[in-house]
């Protein structure tokens, strides 16, 4: 997905979130929202919108003297997130379609996301909706058919806390296939996004393999992804990419890539065809 | 009310969507809203936000080459508001108390606003708001009897086509008692305010004189306005202020003035205690 002219304000938006949760200092907060839009009349459209994000929360993070802000949300929502896994347990164990229910939670999962502006409310809120919600886009179906006979799965983890959620869905993927399943972190914190610490509390290491994809970008941006993950990334059989900054940076690559998500802006909401908030399981387009 | 640093993301937002209101050349928007960017870091946090964003403004017609970029949706919402006159005078002369019914009506036709992020909808919408919603703040026994006392008030106008509904609320406060009534527009297009063509179309000038603020704020900065304006202001016995960026100009200020608006950012609304949306009739506090 390329960079549209809309993603310059949001990121001034998210520059100045970032700021707010490290200090109340209002001059420091300024200070990050000064170097961030001196940097907007060069930034290039042609990057993709994590790799310029990538870019201004390193500025943000040098500008405001701490390498990670969110780290204080993020354990929050890691133990927020182990709070529910008992109730995560119980509502797939007890449902018609387990590995269908682990799907949509994980995509509930995905509300946890400091970036752009989306409150996400209480665990509660999350294994509500989860339940509730119908997924505006499906491909289930194949999704459930392509992991059956899967023999690796690469799964790109997003955020914090999201984490708990993940390890329902690898549990029922353990379930449904033999698959050997890799949880790909990043390499260094970015936003609240998942790092190898983060998967640890989460309890992960139990069920796949943790591995870093070799950057700080709150993405999967190939070109900067170590050769180790990018050797796991070709031989996979099945990705399950999380959230959208996945999908950004990996909207058009032909592998077998299923996307979970909930859409987050008015332009990837488009893109996907649904509504800001709705719940996504889409297939990589290339792979049809 | 002072500015915050969550107004100036919202400028580069503003910024582009004038731009893209008066042209579809994607290098100019760029170009627009690098400028506003570029004068971020430059932007003095104790001018009031219809300051900055006038600054802006004159930034971008000057970048775009392009001084009323809105010039065809404020004949659109004149022509479409025109439309519903008749309506308009149907539901106010049907109700219980008409002046009452003209207040919200006013409060809805403030929704024309192209300025922030807020969708309007169509006018039948509008006047649907209205008809159904409660006032969030209700100052409006007060302004009631008030008005049928004044012997003068000064309107302070808003945004093109909203200039229809603030004629039938003026034509109500004519007879509710005899104040001259003064009917205050922008002295050069800004956003989509009313300058005087709007109010000439509305046919305001039956109704109120019309009189120009003397400036090309999105506002009502006194400093600005010109000497006569400043009269009129100082004497009026009551000041109807319409909109967001006359609140925001003027939330401070002694006079006997009721702000009627709806509130379309986080800030104002907080500000008043309400949610984004919602319909207000609020009085200075300094009056009370």
């Amino acid at each position: 997905m390329r960079t549209h002219l809309d993603c310059l304000p949001c990121l001034l938006n998210q520059a100045l979130k970032a700021a707010r949760a490290a200090t109340a200092d209002e001059e420091l907060h300024r200070h990050a929202l000064n170097a961030v839009a001196a940097i907007i009349p060069e930034l290039p459209m042609d990057m993709k919108p994590p790799e310029i994000a990538q870019q201004c929360y390193r500025l943000v993070y040098e500008v405001i003297g701490d390498n990670d802000p969110f780290r204080g949300a993020k354990d929050a929502a890691n133990r927020a997130a182990l709070g529910v896994y008992p109730k995560l347990k119980q509502i797939v164990a007890g449902s018609e379609d387990p590995l269908l229910t682990a799907c949509k939670l994980a995509i509930a999962g995905n509300s946890i996301d400091l970036g752009p502006g989306f409150d996400y409310g209480s665990m509660d809120d999350i294994v509500g909706t989860a339940v509730r919600s119908p997924l505006a886009v499906d491909r289930y179906a194949q999704f459930a058919a392509d992991v059956k006979t899967a023999r690796g799965i690469l799964y790109l983890g997003d955020n914090a806390g999201e984490t708990v959620f993940d390890r329902v869905l690898i549990e029922e993927l353990r379930r449904a296939g033999d698959a050997a399943i890799m949880f790909v972190v990043r390499d260094r914190p970015v936003i609240n996004d998942a790092t190898l610490d983060d998967a640890l509390v989460a309890g992960i290491d139990d069920v796949a393999e943790v591995v870093s994809s070799g950057s700080d970008a709150p993405a999967t941006i190939l070109s900067q992804c170590s050769t180790a993950l990018l050797e796991l990334y070709h031989a996979a059989d099945v990705i399950v990419s999380k959230g959208q900054g996945n999908y950004e940076s990996l909207s058009e690559e032909p592998e077998n890539i299923y996307f979970f998500l909930r859409a987050k802006c008015e332009l990837v909401a488009e893109l996907l065809g649904v509504a800001v908030g709705d719940a996504v399981l889409e297939r990589g387009r290339a792979a049809d």
